[in-house]
């Protein structure tokens, strides 16, 4: 057995299956490998980004990291975006770079980088192989970091993985032990209950349907307010489920709302701060004189448990109610018609989504209207732009979908944001993955447009609006779909969105739907 | 004045001309600054790969820098493989990246990275502004160091772009000292004189047009050899310049040719070593017996000076006379005819391209067959592969035809490179550049094929096949093409290629070629 072969099964043994790969020549003995080992089944993408955000969508669904592979620095650094957005995600990722040969690593070769430091930027757990003696127990302690949640980094020289050794041990990936932190539960607990105006913004984990139940358990019985982190990675939402309304993008907004209250409780979401520092703006969104308490100090992937906790300190009831103002009756909107708008497609989507979709939101300015409309639609999974890093949509689709194959996946999708990672496509149709793409072609970069607006530059010059421009020359997203293989339509009113989305939910595999905004 | 218009100002006051762009929220203080100073002129790319390639073949060609603007670290994360390319050409780029105001960046807001340790791994001068007083400096310290031949990076937080300041000095930048080390050069003469089989490596600017007949006039006196580096960033190749051999890319070649020589000067090129390290292979491919020399200890940007003083220094006579297998007559291969093969293609593409032309070649396995029918066609300039991240050709080919407007450019392009960057081509499209794209669909990575068989599997398992594999579903060029405005056209025969690669040379703007390959 050789080096790439031993990681590969320590991966497989420890429940990887799917690995999202553009491998090079210093990746060879590990592409080889998932033909000698069973368990590990590698998906290919055209572009490390792809790879990446795919990941990321496999992790939000599962729980489990996904592997990648890259190739050296280089390869590595095109998947940084992403792994960005996986890191705010809090969404386990194992990573796996093949650098040079030990040996020549000092020969400064063309494709030699920093390969650490590169991995360091979005890595809560960055290693270099150092022997093919540790190499399994390096693969079963990165594995164990990335299920903690977070993106675990594994640099694999290229003889490390021809390497030959005869007496492996194949490491298992340990469970990590769930310790509550009984006063904190207590703190918390206290919190909410002297508290007059209290809030527990909900983040990560917290907001699954395990956990928005758990919440509402606890409101019910305090009478706190519930808030969802601005952009959750995986949220449960629709009929019968606590409808949590998101903390505003613009800070003063977020601000006007955080400040109703006395009391935080922070579970599974970090202390609200600004998405931007403004001109006189603020940067935290949290004053000195609210009281706060953070559950997650126990670990991200434990926020269920500490919720539970919580809520059984407080005696709350298990109870069938759920909270505030939620809906058990299925509210869909009604559409309404002609040309099309951000709001009327957020309509529209919200009409026809199955139960039980996933619907990946990177529609940016286009996406305003949707999420209003979602709170008593049958439920379904919302993975959102959690690091900000555009082209994260189409590729986590991709991972959505691989995750979970008989769910149906909708990417809601900007078409500037759409335009950084559309080799994602391709991976759709190679896997004839069950993906409705949704392009707002608005043509323009608009949250920029309203960023000059808000500085009170209300008649930018030329240059200003050329880099805000996407009109010219027009992208015709049916083309740049077709020619990955993903058949399309371009649509420009409700009735026509209504028809081709309605269709394609009903069919397998991907299709493309170009939605033109005047 | 603000700090945005300080820093353009100083920028334009440096003689840099265009800025490469994708910039957000950060940076629009930077946007609005190009309507407000004069001088530079910002291009909007569609992803931040393509604004670093563009920059990148910009400079190659003007040997001047071209400025970008990235968006923080995720924006600047995908510009990082380009320039990478960049810096192993020794390409100057300025690039500004706007960061969170400095109050705001404790917060650890969404979009915030260790931006300082991504630009690290490819800049050779990097700077966090830390002022406004000190932000012309700065930036005229930034331009300095980038023409010195580096990747430059100056991050600039987002209130230090919207600062105000009354008593502003523009920094200019000053030309370098070009210092002649005397001792070195009779080193060089001197070991040139006395061995009986040396040869000069010429890279970098050594091999443009003046560099080459400065090295053909040390040829013609010493009877040196001369080769050129691997992968050269521009070299000037064609009838009346001398006809140079590539240090081959498969190591056990290149040991093979180097060994012949008990001397080696290096001018303007890297001792040389093995693209890869493989099992048996060597790491370095000079050995400790042969005697060197490295002109470039003056500086990349000076070789063409040392280059001068060497062959001084040998009383090597100024003559028309150009070196050993150099052509003075045009010759041209002819054209086979039927289907298509990488070196049937490379022969139209000699046979066809005008004097003055630039050839971007990416066609990686493909490229076999071009790069030894050129050495007498009608002078032209080559730019190659660097630093071995993919998806290179078809931005650089952006920036060489805006820095040479009146030249045609050609970009040969593997098809599987080309998928990392598509996005150029709309830029190609906004611009009206006059480049033609010539895809070589083979649709699949040879070159890992290649290395697959190199090991030793004759027959690779199902999932080694698939990840080299494009075929599924088959990429169609000319709709992806088209998408972005590129008007394009498939070929299969030699003849079809040769009509439409003559037609497009003969246009204006840009045209896209996918050439299928069986």
């Amino acid at each position: 057995m050789n080096g790439a072969e031993l990681m590969v099964q320590t991966a497989a043994a420890a429940g990887i299956e799917v690995c999202f790969t553009n491998p090079g020549t210093t990746e060879l003995p590990l592409v080889e490998a998932f033909d000698t080992v069973e368990g590990v089944r590698p998906v290919l993408g055209l572009f490390e980004g792809c790879c990446a955000g795919a990941a990321d969508g496999y992790a939000r669904l599962t729980d489990k990291p996904a592997m990648t592979l890259f190739h050296l620095g280089p390869g590595f650094s095109n998947a940084i975006a992403n792994l960005h957005n996986a890191r705010r995600a809090r969404s386990p990722v194992l990573n796996i770079i093949g650098d040079h040969a030990t040996w020549h690593q000092d020969a400064d070769a063309p494709l030699t980088m920093d390969i650490n430091a590169l991995a360091r930027t979005v890595s809560g757990w960055t290693r270099t192989g150092a022997s093919i003696e540790a190499l399994s127990r390096d693969t079963a302690q990165a594995i164990a970091a990335a299920r903690e949640g977070c993106v675990a980094t594994l640099i694999m020289p290229h003889d490390i993985q021809w390497s030959e050794i005869s007496h492996q041990v194949i490491h298992r990936v340990e469970q990590a032990a769930t310790l509550v932190d009984v006063d904190l539960i207590k703190h918390a607990a206290n919190l909410l209950r002297q508290s007059e105006a209290a809030v527990m913004v909900l983040g990560g984990r917290a907001l699954r349907q395990e956990g928005l139940k758990t919440a509402a358990r606890i409101q019910n019985k305090t009478g706190c307010a519930l808030l969802s982190e601005t952009f959750p990675a995986h949220m449960a939402r629709g009929a019968g489920l606590p409808a949590i309304e998101r903390i505003p993008y613009a800070p003063t907004a977020a601000l006007n709302l955080l400040s109703q209250y006395d009391s935080i409780v922070l579970a599974g979401a970090k202390a609200p701060v600004a998405f931007f520092g403004y001109r006189n703006g603020p940067s935290r969104l949290l004053t000195a004189d609210q009281k706060s308490v953070d559950l997650e100090m126990m670990g991200s992937t434990h926020i269920q448990i500490s919720l539970e906790s919580l809520a059984d300190a407080l005696d709350a009831p298990q109870s069938s109610k759920i909270g505030g103002n939620a809906s058990t009756r299925i509210i869909r909107p009604k559409p309404q018609s002609g040309s099309l708008t951000p709001k009327k497609i957020g309509a529209v989507i919200a009409a026809l989504q199955p139960e039980n979709a996933i619907v990946v939101e990177e529609a940016v300015t286009s996406g305003v209207g949707y999420y209003g409309v979602t709170s008593a639609v049958p439920p379904f999974s919302l993975l959102t732009l959690t690091g900000g890093a555009i082209g994260q949509g189409m590729p986590c689709a991709v991972g959505a979908a691989m995750a979970c194959p008989d769910r149906p996946v909708i990417d809601f999708q900007a078409d500037g944001s759409a335009m950084y990672t559309l080799q994602a496509l391709w991976m759709q149709a190679r896997e004839g993955l069950n993906i409705t793409t949704l392009i707002c072609a608005n043509q323009r970069y608009r949250i920029l447009e309203a960023g000059i607006a808000q500085t009170g530059n209300l008649s930018p010059g030329v240059y200003t609006r050329s880099l805000t421009d996407l009109s010219n020359p027009s992208i015709d997203w049916v083309d740049l779909s077709k020619g990955m293989g993903v058949p399309a339509v371009s649509v420009e009113t409700v009735e026509e969105l209504t028809r081709h989305l309605g269709k394609s939910l009903n069919e397998p595999g991907p299709f493309l739907i170009e939605m033109r905004l005047g």
